[in-house]
């Protein structure tokens, strides 16, 4: 195998590479779907890889979904994948306020439904979810109630996102001993069709600006969504590749957990974005180049077939 | 006068200060008042400044009220000001929109009834000011109905900010010929009591991270406001003194136009945030070093008085 990146994935390298692991982690957004439609061919590849014996597992920075959710969205897209292969934000955020904050109060949560619920089924309260519209003026905002029972602020993708739970958040923040984090920095959520609306990057950046602190996240590239996955199912980092659309959180995370890393163009990044990194002799840009990339995961599929 | 920055102001050097100028700017949160709370004395410097021929004016970044709102603030406060010697980013946002940009077309407005009011007095049209709650999902979001003579999107002060609006702001954003204006970038409001709440820099940071485009701000430090005012009242520059509590917007706005600079110490910079600027070397913060500190305006009482 070549040891150049951003190399092509075509021909007989492909079997090279995937002959070369046993586990391959797929982002979802802009990798096996965009919004509600499937990646063409991505179903069958997912299929075939299980049936050659691979561990196929699923990692999205996406918050709004409980892991039985993506299985069901799995499901009516044509795939086959257990609710315990897929690894969302929501359930990694809950599994990262008890295992590493050792939370112990409340969270005031802006997020989803989704995410209360992984919360609730690892025995954390919350608060928050769902409108919170305003009345009265500054003072009143200024002074609004606050739960003295909350030790953390936990900001997720939240469409019920208002001026007033910006308030909230950064008043509950001003108290230095409240822990702050966040799902993710993603700024959009690829539709299909090339559209696309507000991530909660965009809702993050509001509540840091605000707050004047800096959230610890746990999504891609945090080296933690990988370790919840490697720890479930015994996944040996050598023989693992990581297959994303963006650099700076797929991608990335495969560089900082020493994954093989594949890029696809059918989501956020290109190959021009990949290439940019690598010119760009910046040492910590170089994390952001694949090792090797591809048009769609449907590529796979003439090695998978062979 | 030395010539050494960042000089506290006290002694026979507050009269030959204000024996240098003609024009005194001020700020208002943080320096004339702090939310419904005038600063001890300030009511009393602006009327002896006046009483002795200087042309005091106003520039404020907050947009959430009409110039005639501060004037009556103003009023209710105890100060002596007229409605035309306030410049709020309100005000300032409909005439760079006319006289800058000379935009034809609508708004979609992300602010307050007092920017749709200054809008219409200068007769541009707008959309948006009040809630737009959320509904549907992500493909509805998207594909949200835009109007096509929207031609602009203005992020002022919004207390009915949402997913909704930020959403609906990204999308007319797509467009490449929609112009993107905020009013100012300060990420919070200063209240009465060591209080604050989020400012429209939040708000400002949340659309352009999901637009992924920089949008032009009227506020301070652009110089825009200064000329506005310089125009009107024909303020010369070299005998103008600025008054104001931050190093970034009011004490960079009078280093960009060429004023004299006088940090006081009621609101968000302190004089440690001043010296870190002025020994950092870096040609770009020393906009930010005040020529001049005090605590408070009040400080200014003695010399007016003697």
């Amino acid at each position: 195998m070549s040891g150049s990146k951003c190399t092509r994935l075509s021909g007989p390298l492909v079997k090279q590479v995937l002959d070369s692991v046993d586990s391959i982690l797929f982002d979802c957004d802009g990798v096996i779907w965009r919004g509600d439609q499937a990646i063409p061919g991505a179903a069958q590849v997912i299929h075939l890889l299980k049936e050659s014996g691979k561990k196929v597992l699923f990692l999205t920075n996406n918050s709004s979904k409980t892991r039985k959710m993506y299985a069901d969205k799995m499901s009516r897209l044509g795939f086959n994948v257990r609710e315990d292969e897929v690894f969302g934000t929501a359930y990694c955020s809950a599994m990262y306020l008890k295992t590493v904050c050792k939370l112990e109060g409340k969270v005031y949560l802006l997020g989803s439904n989704a995410m209360r619920e992984e919360m609730e089924a690892v025995g954390i309260q919350q608060i928050g979810v769902g409108p919170d519209h305003i009345s009265g003026g500054p003072s009143d905002w200024a002074n609004v109630p606050l739960d003295p029972e909350v030790k953390a602020v936990v900001v997720g993708f939240d469409e019920h996102f208002s001026y007033m739970k910006l308030n909230r958040a950064m008043q509950y923040l001003t108290q230095q001993d409240c822990l702050f984090v966040g799902t993710n920095r993603d700024t959009r959520l690829p539709l299909e069709g090339g559209k696309a609306v507000p991530g909660t990057g965009c809702l993050l950046l509001a509540v840091e600006a605000a707050a004047q602190r800096q959230a610890q996240t746990v999504g891609k590239p945090n080296r933690f969504m990988f370790e919840c996955l490697a720890s479930k199912f015994g996944v040996d980092y050598k023989r693992c590749l990581m297959v994303g659309d963006r650099l700076d959180t797929d991608i990335l995370l495969g560089s900082n957990c020493g994954l093989k890393t594949l890029l696809t163009l059918t989501g956020v990044s290109t190959v021009a974005d990949a290439e940019a990194h690598l010119k760009s002799g910046c040492v910590e840009r170089q994390g952001m180049v694949p090792d090797y990339y591809m048009e769609s995961i449907a590529d796979l599929l003439p090695a998978l077939q062979g």
